[in-house]
């Protein structure tokens, strides 16, 4: 058994690994792979129409957000929003959290005039900004829920009056938000939701087609709902997973019963980094990450040690990114609080011989 | 068993579904999915310059031809190459030769002046356009080597002193070319290569980066030749089954070798549509394509009951294409002799029978 609390691609649900396993082989008694299913198949139409409905349901969206699986990962839609939304000379409000978000904003200066309106830069984005003023006049106020690489996540999602936009990557369906709040939502799959190469995008569609750019077909969301996620051949295999992980998620009760779990999970691992003297939390409490935990040994000579037995316990992923140091642990979805336990245990143990 | 002539997603070899499925559930003894590996993990990143490494050894790429993996399909190809190679006031040369071609011509329309130097669309595609000329100052030639939905290949790659560019998505590696004599080759990886979900560029480096547009990030080849295809998170699990069908191919002798076995697969087929006299093939004999062969009955009135024979004898997949209508057997390099033989027999016994 190991543990992984990789950042992404990271686990999913043991029965997802068994059943996608079995459908790389046989899908469901066919005698043949689902690798080989052509997407137009009634089999295939089934599996996208249903990983659709399941998001719609888990989400509880209205009529007008359509949900969409695409191609590119989220640093594609940092490109694609402002080209579907923003005219040349439009403003935009961005929320600068963290690397993902800077690169958002690099992206936004192609199709319109982004405006950074807060930032946690210079304090190394240990902190979410609470503090801002959005333009009236701007197009829209994107924001990155949760801040993978340095841990941090609001705990208050920005009201506005402008349309909200979000990278929900590393905390899409692990808590409940009014997500009919938000008139664009994106998130590549690989942390709460299924395989790495598939992208899922929340629109609501009274945004779309307000601009005069044209754009070009593959980028128009317009088009993707159109054909249903289907303009051209979708990732099967990953949106198959995707909605393996979906059905999970509802059988257990959906996203308020993941949020307690996850709610467990992150105050456990915290309660003992603030309890435990050899380690320190690095961002702010109050906007600490439910899905990254970010930490550093007050010794850091001792990091590479602590590694070490973490690693020989069969405890993987925790190295924190390079540009935040210390430690990370990812507590997706489908993280086992019996796993954040394990890791706990093995911080006390390590502190008693330290 | 199933015999599955599905046009894409399509068949691939059976080791790539058996090892696929293993890893699935434990790649390499890990303990760890495939599908929860972290991509900048040292595992991964093997796994992806094998696969990088592999195309460029079975096509005899120089050094001058980089091989990416990335996501979108070939359709974001059609809007990538010439926001990558043109100004808006440059001329590109687009051979019109089906559905897929012309959707290249339209998104060249938005980056640059896309010419279409010759057209089979009033044949209904049916054949491939000779005698063509190709304007001395346009920047590319851009083909369609082979033609999916009516079954048309170009069995000798058009000459021209341009620089050269292919949609190769439905028989890249199915046939020996000089590849290096492309400037820019892409390809959908789900006919020849591997599951659904990324896609293959062969780019010439020295093309790049001699216009004055502002690629967006994503879409700028340079920068995936410099992050080596993972300038984000790429489809982890797509490549993988890229790597191992790569591998697949490479002991089974390569390019040189499959195309033997594709040449005899074609020529028993097509040997039968010509003999028997219930069915007659749709395009130019010189013009047949080797991975899509497309065909119809003289009685059209019988089609609906060879196509229900087919299927009882667990031959799916040979509906044609809407547009084209009649009977489309896809006879990519994962499809055995003795399944073609079977659909052959087939033919016969229903001639029989009729």
């Amino acid at each position: 058994m190991v543990y992984n609390f990789n950042a992404g691609p990271s686990i999913l649900p043991t029965e997802v690994f068994e059943e996608a396993a079995v459908a790389v082989l046989n899908y469901d008694n066919s005698g043949l792979s689902i690798l080989e299913y052509g997407h137009r198949t009634p089999a295939f139409e089934g599996i996208m129409q249903e990983a659709r409905q399941l998001i719609k349901e888990l989400m509880h969206l209205d009529d007008n957000h359509e949900v969409l699986f695409l191609h590119g990962g989220a640093s594609t839609q940092f490109m694609q929003v402002p080209m579907n939304l923003l005219d040349v000379k439009d403003i935009a409000a961005y929320t600068d959290t963290g690397v993902w978000a800077a690169k958002a904003i690099k992206e936004a200066k192609l199709f319109g005039k982004p405006e950074v309106v807060c930032s946690s830069k210079e304090k190394g984005y240990t902190f979410l900004p609470k503090d801002f003023a959005v333009p009236n006049d701007c197009k829209y106020l994107h924001i990155t829920t949760n801040n993978t690489i340095y841990g941090t996540q609001w705990q208050k999602i920005p009201v506005t009056s402008n349309s909200l936009i979000a990278d929900m990557s590393s905390d899409i369906l692990s808590r409940e938000l009014d997500f009919n709040a938000f008139d664009l939502i994106y998130a590549g799959a690989q942390k709460n939701i299924g395989a790495a190469g598939v992208t899922i995008v929340v629109v609501n569609k009274n945004i779309l087609g307000k601009i005069k750019r044209n754009i070009p077909t593959m980028m128009d969301y317009r088009n993707h709902i159109a054909e249903g996620s289907m303009l051209n051949t979708p990732p099967v295999f990953a949106v198959y997973t995707c909605m393996l992980t979906l059905r999970w998620l509802k059988k257990l009760g959906g996203v308020k019963a993941i949020e307690k779990i996850n709610n467990e999970k992150a105050a456990l691992l915290y309660a003992e980094i603030d309890r435990n003297n050899l380690f320190t939390g690095i961002v702010e409490k109050e906007d600490r990450s439910k899905m990254n935990v970010t930490f550093v040994m007050n010794d850091k000579n001792k990091e590479a040690a602590f590694l070490q037995f973490a690693n020989d316990n069969n405890i993987i992923g925790i190295k924190g990114h390079r540009s935040a140091g210390g430690f990370r642990a990812s507590l997706y979805n489908a993280m086992p609080l019996s796993s954040v336990k394990l890791l706990v245990d093995l911080m006390k143990e390590f502190e008693r011989n330290n």
